[in-house]
Formats: C-alpha cells, structure tokens, sequence
C-alpha cells in the first residue's frame, strides 16, 4: 500500500501527471519547530537537472505544509505536504508509441495486469515522482532524529557500472573490512558528497572516472546502473524489533520500495559471506567516554557501555542496533528508459520497435541519494518510537532483582 | 514485532529454551486440506543433524495442529500450531561464560540492551528456533499456492565462501544473464535440490568443493557463509502493492528478517548495476500457449499474454509480478559461534578470552533453504490475497469503455 | 492514528484553521467512474447553515481530486482529496478567553495533556472540519457499493432530547420489535430525509415537535443532544472478521470515532436486553425470490438462500453480517459550546467565569448524518475487499467433499 | 481478524472443541514478575459453574504459559498461553438437530456464509471459549497498568431484563448526573462485586431482585439479557489516538467484539442526549493534592493540574482521557440458545421445529464481567505505549519557548 510506518507513519499520493504529489505524515513529534525550509533542501537535491549527467527536465517541486503545524511547530496532528505537479500532460495520451507498447522493463506492463486500467503515464505511480512524498517525510524524520540523537544520515554513490569506490578484493571482498571504507562512513558529511556532483562520490579520481563512464553511456543513448552506500550514525542503541522487522529487515524493506533498485546489504553483505567467522565477528570492547557536548544534542541520551572493535555487523546484531554506526548499501538498475530502439511487443502481442523520444537520465544513481537518505530516516524513526514506547512503558515499573537496568526514555 | 503478513498473518511465539514453539495463522482459505503431514516434511527439512556437516544435536519438531482445522480441513479459523521443546536446558543459566561475558556478533548485547532483561538463552527469540514456526506457517501457505495456482519455491545453495554455483564472470556479473543459471531455474526442485545433501547446491562438482570447504573451517574451528538462491515459478501476475510494498520490498523484508542475513538481490541484482540497460531490458514478447493441464492446478487461472524474453527483472517490474519466475538470492553470514578462543569484552566493560564449548555449525547456509521457502510463500500468499481482493472487487463495477477487462478473480 | 481500514484506507489531515483539509484514500477499486461530482452532494449535506437551526458560517467546502484517476475512472492508486480552508483565523489566536480558558467538555484540555502544545484552535483535529475528509472518503466507498452490490445507506434523526421518532414503551423497548419501525428502514432513502429538514426526521409531527424543542434551546443560549439511526440495505452476507473485527466492533469503532458521540447500539440494542430470548431469536425463513433486476445492480451477486423472519439482530450474527438490514443507532452528546456563561477553572488552575461569543449549532445531529453514513461506508467496503480476497482465494482451491461452495467472489 | 492491539498485541486462536486454546501477547514490557498466577484468576471468574444460574459445565481452564517468560519475569518477547480444552467433542457431530438446522440467532448460518465451511461446533470462534485467550491477555495488560500506574478496572452488572441498578429517571435519564452512581464507581472493586454472586450487581435488594428474574427465565426455559457497567480508575491523562482512534472509539471497538454485546455507551451515553449542555458540561476545576502514595504505586506518574466538577464526560474528551475515572456501559443479548422449541429453517429452506438439549445459560451477564474487564484493559495499555512512545520522544527534544512542557514519560 502506499503507507510506510507504525508510529512515524507516512501516506503518500500521486502519480506524474496529477495535479499534485504529497503525503500525509502522522504521529510526529509534537513541540519541534519545523516549516518548508526544513524540507525543501533534500526536495531540492532529489531533482533533476542537477548536472549535465541528470535529466534536464526543470522541476520546481515547491513545497507546502498544509496541516499538522501552528507558528511554525508542530502540533502532534498529521501534516500534510503537497507539491503542485507543473507537469500535467494528460494531453499527451493518446501518444502512438506509448499507447501501443508496453516499455520494456518499465512498470506499464505489469500496472495494466493488476489494475486492468492503462493509465496515460504507463505505470504513473511508479514515476520517480512518486518519491517526493517520501523525500519530503524523511526529512521531517531527520530533523527529529538530528535533535532527538545527533543522529546524521549520508548517502554517496559507491559504484557506477564497474566503476567502484571500494573495488572488492581478495583481501576484502567485503569494503566492511577495509580500514578506508570505514574511516570514510565515520567522517563523510553531505556537504562533502554534493561537492563531487554530478556522481556524489567523494573521491576525485573515481569521481572522475564514473563521470565519464555516464557520459559514455549518455552518447551511446544507453543506460547504466550502480550503487549508493548510505550510512547512519549516533543511532541509539536498541533499536529494531524481533522477530520479523528486525532493523535490517526494515531497511531492506524501505531501501526496495524505492523504484529502481535490484538489491540491498547491510554490513558485511554479500562479501561477508566469504569471510571466515573468526575475523567476521566482531570482538566487544569497553566504549569510549564521549567528549562533553560531542555527539547529539541531546546530553540525557545514554550511549552503550560497550562498542564493538570491527563493524561487519553493520551497526546491527540479532537485528536490533548496538550503537555502532548503520551502513548499507543499495542497487540501482540501469534506467529502463534509453534512446536506442529496442524490439520488443505492442500490447497486442505483435512484434515491433520501440524508439522512446525526449531526454533520458542515463543513470539514476546520484539523484537516488536524498531518497534513500530519506527512507532510512523514516526506518529509523518508527523504530525509535516503538523502542521509546517500550522503554518508557518499562521505566514505569517497579525495579526488580538481578534484571538490568533499563535506558531512561 | 512477531506478525508477518496482512491477509494470511504469521504471529510466532518461542525462544531457545521455553515450553513449545509455535505460531498462529489467521487468514488461511477456508475449505483446504490440511493435516500435520502437509507441514512436516519441511520441518523436518530445516532440522539440525542432517548430514555431518550440520550440527548433530538431534531436535524432533514434531508439528501439533491446535485449532482451524476439523477432519482435516481448514474452517477459515486461526490455525494454532505448537511443537515442543525438548531442550529446556533453563538449569544452564549461571553458566559462567555466557554469563560474564555477550558473545560476539551474537545477540545477547543487543536484547540486553534493547529489552533490560538477561534471559538465559541470550538473545533467546534470535535463535533459529524461532524460525519453526515460520516454515510452519510457509508450508500452509505453499499447499495453498501449489493447489491453486501449481506455484513452485525451489531454493538452493548457490554459494559457500567463495564457492560459487555460477561465479560472477566479465560476461556475466550477474547469474541473470546466463543461460544455464535462466534453464537451471525453470527445472529445479526440491528433490534433486536435496540428493546434493549436506550442501544443497544442485552440481555435483561444485558441491564438492563447497563440501570440502565447510570441512575444513569445521576442523579449523571456525565458520564460513554463502548465498541461498530461491525461485519461484508459476507466480500469477498481477502481485506486490506499490508503492511501499512492492513485492521485491516484501521478499527483502521477509529474508532479511532470518536470522544471519546480510543481504539480498532480486533478478539481476547487484551485478545487474554492470549491465547497459540496453542489454538489461527484458524485451516483451507473444505469450507461448500453454499445453492443457501443464501448469498449476487451476485451469481457471489466467496467464498474461506478454511474457519476457530476457528476465533480467525477476518476474517483477515497478513493484508488481508479471508472471516470469521469480528469482532472488540471500546471504547468510558466517556463524557467530565458533570453536576458537575469541579476545572480546565483558559484560563488565573487561577484556578477557571466551571460549565457546560444544558442537557448533560450521555453515546454516544449507539449513536455511526451508525458510527462505517459507518466507518467500508467506510474501505471496499475502500478495495473492491483496491482489484478490482487489480483483474480485472491481469485477463487481459495471464494465467501462475503453478499460482493459480485469482477470476473473 | 489518522487512518481508517485495511483494504480501502483512508487516512485524514486537517485542522480548523489550516491551509487545507482532506485526505488519501489507498485501495480504491481501479475502473470505477469518478469526478468531484460523486463526492460534493455529501460534503454540501454535511455543511453548516443549512437551515435556521444550524449554525449559519458559510462554508463552501469544494472538492478537489488531487490525484488516482484520470479521464473520470480510478486508476486504482491513492486518490488526494483537498478542501481549502477558507476560514484560516490564525490570528484570533491571543483571544483572552481562549487563551485562559480550556473550554468545558471541549478538547481543548485533553489536546493539551496529550500533545504538550496549545493549539490556537484548541483540540483543533477534534473539530468537526476533520470529518470532511471522512465524508469525501465515504462517497467514494459508497458509489463502489451502490455499483457493486446496490448498497444503500440512510440515517436520520431518531431522537432529539426526549423526542423520539420510536419513543420505548414497555411493549417495544426496543424499536427492533416495531413492525413500523422495521418498514420505515426498509423504505427510507435519503430524499425523503432531507424534506424533513432541518431536523432530518422521516416524520412530519415528530419533525415539528424536534424543531421547536431546538429553538427552545437556542433561545436559552443552550444546547442538546440526539440519536442518529442508519440503515445499510443490500449488504452482502458474510462481511465482518471474527473475532476481534466483528462487525458490529467495526461499525462501533466507526462511530464513535464522530465527534461529539456517546453511545452506539446495533438491532435491538440496548432496549434488547429486556427482550426475553424466545421473541429476541430471530427465526430463519426462506429468502423470497428477488424480481430480476430488483436488488442491486450486479446481477452476479448472489442472495442467501435464507433469511429471518424478525431481525433483532440487525443484520449481523456472530459479527458476521446475514443479508437482511443492518441498523444501529449512535448517540450524540449536547454540543460544549454554549452561549451561556460557565463557571470553570483557568489552565492555571483559576476558577473564572467563560463566556462564549460567537453563534453555536444547538443540535448537531442533523448535521451528523452524512457523516454516519460514511462511516458506515467505510466500515462496509473494508468489510466487503477482506471477505472479497478469502472467497476469491478460497474459490481457487480443488472442490472438496461434504464442504458447501463458497459464494462466486 | 484475530488481533487486537498495535503495541501490545494479542493474537488468539481456539474454537469450541478443538485440541486448546490460547493466545499470543506480543509486546509485554520486560521486566515485570509475570507467573499464572496473575492470570488464573480472572480465568476462574470468567468459568461457568460458578453458581446456579450459570451453567454447571465444568471447565477447568488452567493456563500455562508457553514463552516470554524466565524464573517467573517476561523478557519483552512474545508470550504463548495455552488452555487445554477438556471438551473435544467432535464425535457429536452427526447431531441430527445441529446437522439439519442453523440455530436461531446463533452465528451457525452466518459461518457457513462466510467460510463455506459447516463446523461441528457451527459458528465455533464465535463461542465463549474464544474468550479465554481475551482474558489472559488482559490479565498481564491488568498487572502492567497496576503496577504502573495504580489503574483499577472493575465490572460489575448494572441491569438484567428491566431490573436495574440505577433506573433512568425524569431527572437522571442518565445515572452519569446520579451522585449515587458517581459516588459507587469511585469505590466499586472486584471483592465487593464477587459478593454478590451470582449477579454481581452490588447492591442487595436488586442482586435479589435479578436473582429472581433469571431464576424465573431458566425456569421457562427462556433467557434474558442485560448490561455490564465498567468503570477505569487512576488512568492517565492524554490516552487516546484521534481522529479514527480516540479512546472511546477503541473501547467501542473492544465491547462489540465480545460474543453477544448489541451496544455500548460511554459516559452520560444515551441518556445524555436528553441533559442540555448547560448541565452536560463538566466544568474545570482545580485537581485536589492526592496525598502521598494513595493513588498509583509509581509516584513518577504526574497527575492534570485540572479536573472536573462533574463527569459525563466519562473520563474522556475530545477522544483523550482527562485523568477522571472512565466508565461504561455494554449491553448484552438474551442467550440464543434456549430450551423452548423454535420454529425455524433449516439449511435447505424446509420449515421445521429445533429443541435444543442440555443445560443453558439463561443469562450470560454475570460471567462477562471478567471479559468486560480484559478488553478494557487491553485497550488502555495499547492507548499508554501509544502516549509513551510520543511523550519520550518528544521529551529529547529541545524546548521550545511559549509551549507547555510534556509529561515526564
């Protein structure tokens, strides 16, 4: 359905060419200052046109709260937030191509199996701009969590094509034990990551080299796919609920919702299955003292009085955070939509060739980084609120022999 | 939380060391056959002891039907199913070891954590007993699918450390591009999966090698991961719920929510992110008919007219399942329990040396291919019923002009 | 939360004083014909100042689809539902006695334990401009049932403080019992309400008695309550999910989730319980024939093969619904605002006297009606898409021995 | 469906003659002392048996807990409970009457319309034994919001037939403006309400008065329905999740789906309707210092600075709870099985005479009383993780000037 979230629940609607895309976001916090300027600058991130390798098409996707907050705080009510689509081009139904064929790889095939209704757009609601409803909750989530926690959320492109910024090895077919990959997910910030636009990852060189593998594949009138690597850190510990939304399991979740993507792992990953359990697990030690005022800010938010020597956990064990930073990465197939012909069926089942016309984002990889950020904050908050609603709920019971004490909510 | 699913809902219940294990099943179709014997062969699939390189602890799991069913058939009722514990080793708690110190990338931090609570067992509801009721609730809901649409979940070892069934090649980084991984997929199942016991892996030469390989990190004392992949054929189109439950997302949610997951892809996957989408695209083609009587049970289940050449997508496009198999693989990390002396920390914040005793699995890959079959048959029996209700209910509206018909529901 | 249903859910946004109110509505059946002008008749019933005895603030309440159709026929996305807000008095807020004053019986107080932070509107959510969005959802789910199955729904007004339209009598303490009752639901519709206006009352002394009594209590600057009774027809049998959503519980929840409502009583209801068991039994009987064409508009829908010949139970048995009609009865409380000056404390704890400016419904129950009736929408189209996906499944299955067919879904 | 609850979740299963029946309560705070002893009890009181006018059948209803619990304190994971029934009686299908005929008003035909499937039992999950997993799961939500909170949740029967405990007059057609009924349901608890067994109507000469009317109706082989009046001390503030789920509507919610509720009121309910808003109204008042340790065993539970002067509110406003004792009212039917013979259908159309055998219930109030209290208590703790996962989280924010502090949660 088009609802993500128990507590931090966020509905969304809208397809390409409707008169507008939003959502309605429910059970946020209430008392926290928050108005357009919060979210429009990840809206503004997520659009196209960024650069010469992202589409030109000039959205403008203004947002507008309607509900849910009064001078500029929030009221604990749903907040509903639209965007005008300026792009309702309902009148280009009938266009030949589009109303014969089904793009192949595109989502219009299968929306006409489950809808039996064959909408102007193809698959519309699984446009691209169905994620600025996502865009613009996740970053009223973020804005939580950023004053709740300290919690920061920074995704980056990790590889384009065979184009990687951490190659796998045979000493690290995981980047999870490469002692670089790790330095980079505790310092990485997204004023850094927005300086390597177009791709967004931060390395000059490799920067370079996946710009011009996009560029390629733009001339060729082709398409290419690849990776963000996201990560979260000052994440309390705690979190994710056995045993079926085990915090992995939600992500995982989250991170496939998005349209495009082919694959997640978390941690270790795929390569960590080739690493032997003896450097795999990760050893526990004492954690270290947080200077005053260093992380989060909030002072009253306890940190774990252990941490863990090397990170293949990813931030995660028997699927409930350790405090440790969260770090993921996500698949981004290549664009279905490229300027080459392609032979393929009309709805009819006759063989035929398709030329789709216009201009076409040969890779969707850097655009996809507010998105993903945006949905792992969402993750996140739902499972600090049940977490919140556990802690507080025990908090209130008498103290008992032998038990641990529970974190002061 | 401990539900999974809407429609067909698994609520499981059990740790390590309690009285039974078990689940309930609400939502089940009325009127179905059902006995204990329809659920325990893949019971006894999943149990430990197996062949020599699984853990020889010697578990029965026998199923007991509580409720929902009368002289063997479904009443629409809860299904209540319980299978005892026969190892409620509660004497063990003050074991000094587990004790003193959380066993490293084990559960036992995290639930301390998240919980307050120092149960026996650890991180007791992370253990894999709590996946019986899982491949409980699958096999109900396999049986459903098997008797109405003849769906088929296959499920197989594709890899064990860097023992591949189909190594990534420059031609081929994704299995999805080559032909004998595409036919293997349209042929396998579970019989021949399981005459490649202790491994699963349907090669007789790789599965040599993967044999010899978790050998020897047994006599090392350690333990190594791998990848289970899974199909599913004869899925009808139409199934997954955009735009956050796309039926990819579910399947991600639903394997990362085994225990020891670290990843998962879907159709061409991660590797697909190094295919031009011009080769990635999975051109549309004319249906083949399909011979009287050969696939499913239910000659009155439709098939689409459009099917896909390549099948680079998976069986699913923008979210939903266009009737191609279905194809995805998880992996599974090394077990975190292991012979060798490990240096980590105490609950006490104080380094020391644990020691784990015992008989301990070297690698779960191989148990773990009935519950990513069950999981996988819970995610679509439940997109099935979604799917349904919405069929049946628009075939209710009086027909429009110019809409393509419905299926029959 | 702000979200109502499983299968066609809505969930709402909205205050008093916001930029807009509305809502999304997820699941809607895909192919069914709908524009503004299905959902506008029921918001323009539910608007204030329709007559001298409700409040004259003239709204206008104009619907705007936002999105989930196109060309006037649902896609089956979510369709976005707006209304602005024109009456956006945020800066009333500062008005002494609002501002003092937590208003008696109003939410005012229980918004602010709840949610920490004071709305200019008080509990501005509780207004009665939030149901705007449940009455444009409700038009939706109605149009579907009329289409699908006939359904019709009709309230009206069956007391206004002590004036009865069926007063209790020790012969029918329940009007279940009431043969003239039990024609009067199987007739009404809402045409024949409305020329009952202002009151809503389906008769003409009553409806003048109920009149006068509301001037009464609007000279005396005081106000007074009501019952609201609704009756749905042509429902199909087998809706309601034992045991927890019976539904009864369903229709319960719906209710008093109305602003201002107190009680909710189905068939017989609370006078039912001086019924003795042998008049309460409803008997079973054959179903009569249905003339062609008479009932609904779906000929595909089948009628049990029985019914009873009395219907205390109001059409639902076991919480599952019978086909004969359902009706029940909710009670509205006297409106909190009143013209008369109320001895009360201050948020800080001040007794003081509150005057309230400013002109006041003394009745709302009038009003009230379009919004019981969809709920009642709501509750039944939910109903109907969960029973839809068990006998759609169901129906798929091999026939079994000595088991009755299941309805064609 | 079979769940009740989003934080604290019960599942149940069990029909009347089937291997047990139980439920699963997922999401128990950890840490709380929890044996079967805190469960029993209620079961017992919830037993048939219990004098002469109940039915003599003799259950027995010992609980055993399955899961979730160690050396006597939950762990925070899902808790199995299992009740052995003693009365597997499948051999009586065959019964000729029960083949042949639905009962009257009992959910026999309703099932059958629904699943498609004749049970033995005929509508079997509609029995009261489905009410045993109700009750120990409200059993553990009682012993949490005891020791939280100090809540006191006590039914007691407050009308059989036209006998009432507080009969509606000219000048209280509602007991909420009676200082009599006030004054009782300050006080009212369970020992007190067992005193009057088997009624449990506290007062003496109406407890006779009842006594007598049942025993009359048994006598005539008749039956005879009646109220339950409910009354929630020491509970929170700020409980209750608007719009669609304000407390009222999920206390609703809870009543209707207990086997053979037809209504349910809260506060002044229907009797309220009468009262103009100038008495309705409850005005504020400074809440009086509760002097140390009386109320509650947690003295971190701060209670409102405000109360009210009179209560028809019920305890609740605006959907929330303001602190003052919530109470209500839930009618219950005549038992539909009688031993009086009945004309009546059977499932093939013919008109024929059913005579029920055996020992029946002549009026089912009393033994709900248990029932009344579980679902009450399962609505509130679900209503407190609700409020305490929004009060913790918004207590990490920073404070904002000019809004009210929140709870301590």
């Amino acid at each position: 359905m088009s609802t993500f979230g128990n507590h931090f629940r966020v509905t969304t609607y809208g397809e390409s060419h409707c008169l507008s895309v939003g959502c309605i976001v429910d059970g946020v916090p209430p008392g926290m200052a928050l108005t357009e300027d919060d979210i429009q600058p990840q809206m503004t991130r997520r659009r196209p046109g960024q650069s010469a390798i992202t589409t030109p098409r000039n959205e403008k996707d203004r947002v507008e709260i309607q509900s849910g907050t009064e001078f500029g705080i929030t009221l604990g009510t749903p907040i509903g937030i639209k965007v005008m689509n300026e792009n309702q081009r309902k009148q280009d139904y009938g266009n030949k191509t589009m109303d014969l064929y089904p793009r192949p790889s595109h989502a219009d095939w299968t929306y006409l199996e489950k809808y039996g209704v064959k909408a102007s757009s193809g698959g519309g609601r699984s446009s691209a701009r169905e994620t600025i409803g996502r865009v613009a909750a996740g970053a009223i989530a973020e804005k939580y969590l950023r004053e709740a926690f300290g919690v920061e959320i920074v995704a980056f492109t990790s590889s384009i094509g065979n184009e990687f910024l951490f190659p796998p090895t045979p000493e690290h077919p995981t980047s999870a034990t490469n002692p670089a990959f790790l330095q980079l997910i505790e310092t990485i910030d997204r004023k850094t990551v927005d300086e390597f636009l177009p791709v967004r990852t931060p390395n000059e060189e490799v920067s370079k080299r996946m710009e011009k593998l996009v560029g390629d594949f733009k001339e060729r009138e082709d398409s290419i796919g690849g990776t963000v690597t996201c990560v979260i850190r000052n994440c309390p510990s705690g979190l994710g609920e056995p045993c079926f939304d085990k915090l992995e399991a939600t992500l995982a979740h989250a991170m496939l919702s998005i349209p495009a993507t082919k694959g997640f792992d978390i941690g270790s990953g795929f390569g960590g299955c080739q690493v032997p359990g003896s450097i795999h697990n990760d050893p526990f030690i004492k954690a270290p003292a947080i200077p005053a005022g260093e992380t989060g800010t909030s002072s009253s938010v306890p940190r774990p009085r252990l941490t863990t020597k090397t990170n293949n956990s990813g931030g995660i064990q028997g699927g409930i955070t350790n405090g440790a930073p969260i770090y993921f990465t996500v698949a981004f197939k290549p664009p279905a939509t490229i300027g080459q012909a392609q032979t393929t069926a009309t709805y009819d089942q006759e063989e035929g060739v398709l030329e789709a016309k216009g201009r076409h984002d040969p890779c969707v990889v850097p655009r996809a980084i507010p998105i993903v950020e945006a949905m792992a904050a969402l993750v996140i908050i739902d499972a600090v609120m049940a977490q919140k609603a556990r802690e507080a709920s025990r908090s209130l019971l008498p103290p008992l022999k032998g038990v641990v004490p529970v974190h002061k909510a």
